[in-house]
């Protein structure tokens, strides 16, 4: 229970004021007071509040039309930047977001799968530094790190809790990289990094409730409800890869029978091809489907018809504006696009068609880490 | 975009102070201004409105403990009234509900199927009228009606879009209802008014995200995240019944196939129970599961393992708190529970078996009247 006091009125009409300023720039003050129904006085003071912190700078244009010329505002991207980071299995990516959320520079580094824990988090450390050196930025304008990974995260303690792909277990990520670099971390889901990306600047960007599947080497969601993050009881909301589908199907290596995942992950579909062929490696099964070998169609046919019942049910549950598609298996065989579409045609509850846009993630190279950047925005700053 | 003025501020706090005074009476003032870090004045200021509003009383306790001893304070249960229905194929039910929640009085009446929309609602008008005189409550003090029924239901507008059971399509109910009793109207399907229930006083009572899930005519569900009924886009999250479960499995009166109420609603256990046998009834089907038929221990079998997956894929998507069976079949054929919760050993993913309570409604007589009503209360009623 909160107290609504005086103090916390200034400091929401602040926050009310500084995201008008954020996603209306350039905009006057008076047009900031119509927006608000605060006083022009008092917009006035606070806008002095926010050019004093460094967050607001008036710009040589005015507004148009009749009557006096109004100056304009503009948010200053450069006052504060945060550093998102990706690390996948065989890759690490670091990027530094500005305030205004444009990505002022992003390095990719090819990751070995045998990289012990610390030398990632050295690489990592080192990356951060050359960065900010390259840009010219002061550590006293970062106000954190935050690093989207895939696994089970408790991201209330910044821990990787188990990441089958990485091979780590109970890692205490945003201490030990806390300890290397001095910033504040946070930890989190690649999923739920990458759905914050999409809120903010992607297909979800215009929608209160979205879901994003994640198809490649696993089978996950991750979910947006009302703008944030829905996370469950135990952070396992959107584990659309356990739903049974089919109770007589697959073994799945969680113990049940018939998940969703047994039919459609990369490790799923590799086991299932080398019961016909000596397979190495998905892209060799995804050139089989492209040269249209029978045995490669009719296990990436199977799977895209549990794709289109992964969208379907959770389509059905959630309700969602709109379904955002992401993942290896899209990018690297965006062939199976139209075969996905034609059963999310068969699968699809009548009245739900209209009602969701199914769209493909277009931030693929850089989701996770300008989500995770944004994240650290919002979790980070707290305005005086 | 709100503006945080003075005036908000006031009601936010007023509404503070009843909201403790709802549900920690008796409470004294200075505890009051303890929870809630507002000054005593100030409490006493708000308590003295609330008192002239007819909210609050003094109490003749007073708290124990050294010092002055200090006058304690409750809500007054009786300042106003709501009334819930529940409309059913077969029942009508009226109750009217005080300010704290108590259900006054709760009438059950049998509804003839072929009774018309019309008769329906001039019977409920009877009913109200009656509970009034009976219980000598002042039309004055009634701040609203409340319906709950199965169907899609257009809650914005009060519309009955379509409901099978009903047999009712595009019907006005809220408008209708109003002109006849001249009390505003809420309408709203019987599951999302039941999980109010559950959440006021039922087995969602202390959890913030949770789901009730209805197993009868229909298979459905609603669900309260954050303590708010979650509706997603178009009001259809949480349709369970039309997950995909199976593609190559039963054909669905939606166009589909393979949908999960294919195998659970009672309309498909009658079906597929008259391939084998004359049947007239769903309760003759239950009795011949009691009497150990061979063919109604396949069906309901079949229909308990489908059940189990209901949960066990809702539970995966939305990792609630709790999980509330409820409706005909759970209620009529109370020894498929057993069954139930074998296969859900089997089919809930382990990491989530700890972290969810699986429970029964316990409220099936007036959970959706008094929900109704708790509704009403929480849309209706503004404090000045």
């Amino acid at each position: 229970m909160e107290k609504h006091d005086q103090l916390l009125m200034k400091r929401q009409n602040k926050n009310l004021v500084l995201d008008i300023l954020k996603t209306k720039s350039p905009i006057s003050r008076i047009d900031i007071a119509k927006m608000t129904g605060m006083s022009p006085t008092s917009i006035t003071r606070i806008v002095n509040e926010l050019q004093l912190q460094g967050y607001v700078r008036e710009t040589e244009a005015v507004a148009s039309g009749v009557g006096r010329k109004a100056t304009l505002l503009e948010v200053c991207g450069d006052v504060l930047y945060t550093v998102g980071i990706e690390i996948d299995k065989s890759l690490l990516k670091v990027g530094i977001v500005n305030y205004v959320g444009e990505i002022v520079s992003l390095h990719k580094n090819k990751r070995n799968e045998s990289e012990s824990y610390m030398e990632t988090l050295l690489k990592i450390k080192a990356i951060i530094r050359k960065i900010m050196d390259e840009n010219d930025i002061a550590a006293t304008k970062i106000i954190g790190l935050a690093v989207g990974l895939p696994g089970y995260i408790d991201y209330k303690n910044g821990i990787v809790k188990v990441s089958d792909q990485l091979k780590w277990k109970d890692a205490s990520l945003a201490e030990d990289l806390k300890k290397l670099t001095s910033f504040n971390v946070i930890v989190d889901n690649e999923l739920k990094m990458k759905i914050v990306a999409e809120s903010f600047t992607g297909k979800a960007k215009d929608s209160q409730n979205s879901i994003l599947i994640g198809i490649g080497s696993g089978l996950g969601s991750s979910i947006m409800l009302n703008g944030e993050i829905y996370r469950g009881e135990t952070n396992n909301a959107g584990e659309i890869g356990h739903t049974v589908i089919d109770p007589t199907g697959n073994v799945c290596n969680c113990g049940k029978i018939g998940c969703l995942a047994t039919y459609i992950s990369e490790g799923a579909i590799l086991a299932d091809s080398r019961k016909v062929k000596d397979i190495s490696s998905i892209e060799e099964v995804f050139q089989s489907y492209r040269d249209r070998e029978p045995w490669a169609l009719n296990i990436m046919d199977r799977a895209s018809t549990y794709i289109a019942l992964a969208i379907s049910n959770l389509l059905c549950l959630y309700n969602p504006e709109v379904i955002i598609l992401s993942g290896n298996t899209i990018e690297k065989l965006p062939e199976i696009k139209q075969a996905i579409e034609q059963k999310c045609q068969l699968y699809i509850w009548e009245p739900l068609k209209q009602a969701v846009r199914i769209v493909y993630s277009e931030l693929s190279d850089y989701g996770v880490v300008l989500g995770a950047a944004i994240q650290a925005q919002h979790l980070m700053l707290e305005l005086e």
